[in-house]
């Protein structure tokens, strides 16, 4: 493996280090669920491994990988085990596209990084001849299994000393089940029957769904890799990762409401249509006044919405102030994981490279 | 940690061995997760670890990580390790609780292992305030996949060298794989719209989702662990662990249609309720007249079954020689394995425990 032969420094900028680093992962996963594809035994496995290949290969920036391999890199990881944080960084997409198809199959959503969603797409192949209207999203569910088995073999291929690889576990296990967590909360409080919720629920599922899963664990991943072992350091990771995550899940937020379709990948209204309750929602009720809130509520919480019904919802969000406050926060959020990523003890370009992304996730 | 002190030459035999097994497997699994309960910073948190661990302390034989342990100590492990042996075995059976999770919920199940099934038992707390009828059930299995990360941090945490961990990871994410392109092709053909099936799909199945996944891969776990790499020893694990575990599967179908409630954990006539395809059905279905093949096929393909239709459909397997020939295949695939089991180089005391599963899976 001759990939990543050149050092964070030889790239010309955080584009072409991305470019090329999102080329060479998507490569190898592609290589590897071929050689699933080589070595079935029958064809539904055939038609199963290439349905999660068209599905795991379509186009995304692929930010958790990426800060697995830039966080090793930046924290001086040997060049020599770069081909094996290639390996985890695949096991850690491979694992975010099995949370992908359990979310959608909860979610009843039909689309996903601009395709149908896993569970559409198995309908042709995969209903069997099953009475059940569900055999198509059962198996779906358990493709999901496929992909995670898949990640684990990854994961458990490199050549890493046993500390390291205990240390990685534990970082790797706990991602996965806070963001467990976060998706359980998320059900709990989706498609809520009153807006009238005391507790700071999308905070809680902001940081549990998404700050530890996007950005916390990935470069945590990639410092235990590097031989890192620094509790303090850890520290400094974890309050940097959990003030770009709350930015990154505000973003996602603000642009799941008023964003384009290009920019999530599914249709812009989905998050409104699903009664997602984030922070924006919870901000537009606080804010407004009681007549104003009683419509947010009545609308947002039926369980069908016209497209005029969408379409005031985000004039309420928009006018209660939310849509400001929820900018501000993700001003302040971006402004101070700026300051404490000059804490972290990374490379001066791996900085400057996670300067970027701060800087990406802080434009909507 | 000083249990296993006992070589298995000290036990007075089989039943001694596995009641002081599943004590021990049971204590450890119960505190893991009560230190989980201890930590969680969320009351949803701890209502979810404690459904898990009634859930997962549920009586049953604990089959799978007794064949780990049998497994490690007949190849002659070392003592040093037998901690990490049963973390491991613990992972096994939380990796068991995880599938079973799921399964219920595909099969919208209530009961297992003589309690409500997960998403039944998640009713009371998980349900939230979401307006969607579902969201218990979908909490639930995202439960299961809190249970899968316990599961990998359990077996991450050993202190094994690289290259046993990296054998073990292989056998450990196929066990899975395989198991999930059984529980798919089993979904594909679950309350199926015809029974004019020309492959052997129930074979199949119990292949992937059985004989792999019960049999062959803990003992195959097992034996890796102890530091065994010979391709030769693993291919006679594979062949007897392939027919024990095909036995195994044939008896779960006997007992599953004309068994008694507490040798399943649940109601006796699920199998035939929920449309399952199993060896028994596809028997009677190719044994049978024209007449009866037509009865059978209508009362098993109907989605709702009367009490009297179950009883008429027991009949007809019964009749047509379905469950004589199921018997035969059992004592088939018992005396293979018998034979197989000898030629496995574990102690002598190790081979007289199998032979003990061997017999108690020939009975029925």
């Amino acid at each position: 493996m001759k990939l990543y032969s050149k050092p964070l420094e030889k790239y010309s900028g955080f584009d072409s280090f991305q470019e090329s680093f999102v080329a060479e992962l998507d490569r190898f996963i592609d290589a590897f669920l071929d050689d699933r594809i080589r070595q079935a035994s029958e064809q539904f496995m055939v038609d199963g491994y290439a349905l999660l290949k068209e599905y795991c290969g379509r186009p995304g920036k692929r930010i958790r990988p990426l800060l697995v391999m830039l966080s090793y890199m930046g924290y001086g990881g040997r060049k020599k085990r770069m081909g094996d944080v290639l390996s985890v960084a695949a096991s850690v997409e491979l694992m975010h596209s099995f949370l992908l198809i359990q979310d959608d199959i909860i979610d009843r959503a039909d689309s996903r990084r601009g395709g149908p969603s896993l569970h559409v797409a198995a309908e042709k192949d995969f209903s069997g001849i099953s009475a059940s209207s569900n055999s198509a999203s059962d198996a779906a569910l358990i493709l999901a299994d496929v992909v995670m088995s898949c990640a684990l073999e990854l994961a458990g291929s490199t050549a890493f000393g046993v500390k390291v690889m205990n240390r990685f576990w534990k970082v790797f296990s706990s991602t996965y089940e806070l963001t467990a967590w976060g998706q359980i909360r998320d059900i709990m409080y989706s498609m809520p029957t009153t807006l009238d919720i005391d507790e700071d629920v999308p905070e809680q599922i902001s940081r549990l769904k998404t700050a530890h899963y996007t950005i916390r664990s990935p470069l945590h991943m990639g410092y235990v890799l590097s031989g890192g072992s620094s509790e303090k350091e850890v520290g400094r990771i974890h309050d940097f990762g959990m003030n770009l995550g709350m930015a990154f899940q505000l973003r996602d937020d603000i642009i799941g409401v008023f964003g384009r379709q290009d920019e999530t990948g599914k249709p812009v209204d989905s998050d409104l249509r699903e009664g997602k309750y984030t922070l924006l929602v919870q901000y537009a009720y606080r804010l407004l006044d009681k007549n104003r809130k009683d419509r947010l509520e009545k609308m947002f919480c039926a369980e069908e919405k016209t497209e005029h019904e969408i379409e005031e919802l985000r004039s309420l969000i928009s006018t209660s102030g939310a849509l400001q406050r929820a900018r501000d926060d993700l001003a302040r959020y971006t402004g101070v994981a700026e300051r404490e990523l000059q804490s972290l003890s990374v490379s001066q370009r791996c900085m400057e490279f996670l300067q970027e992304i701060v800087v990406m996730i802080s434009r909507y």
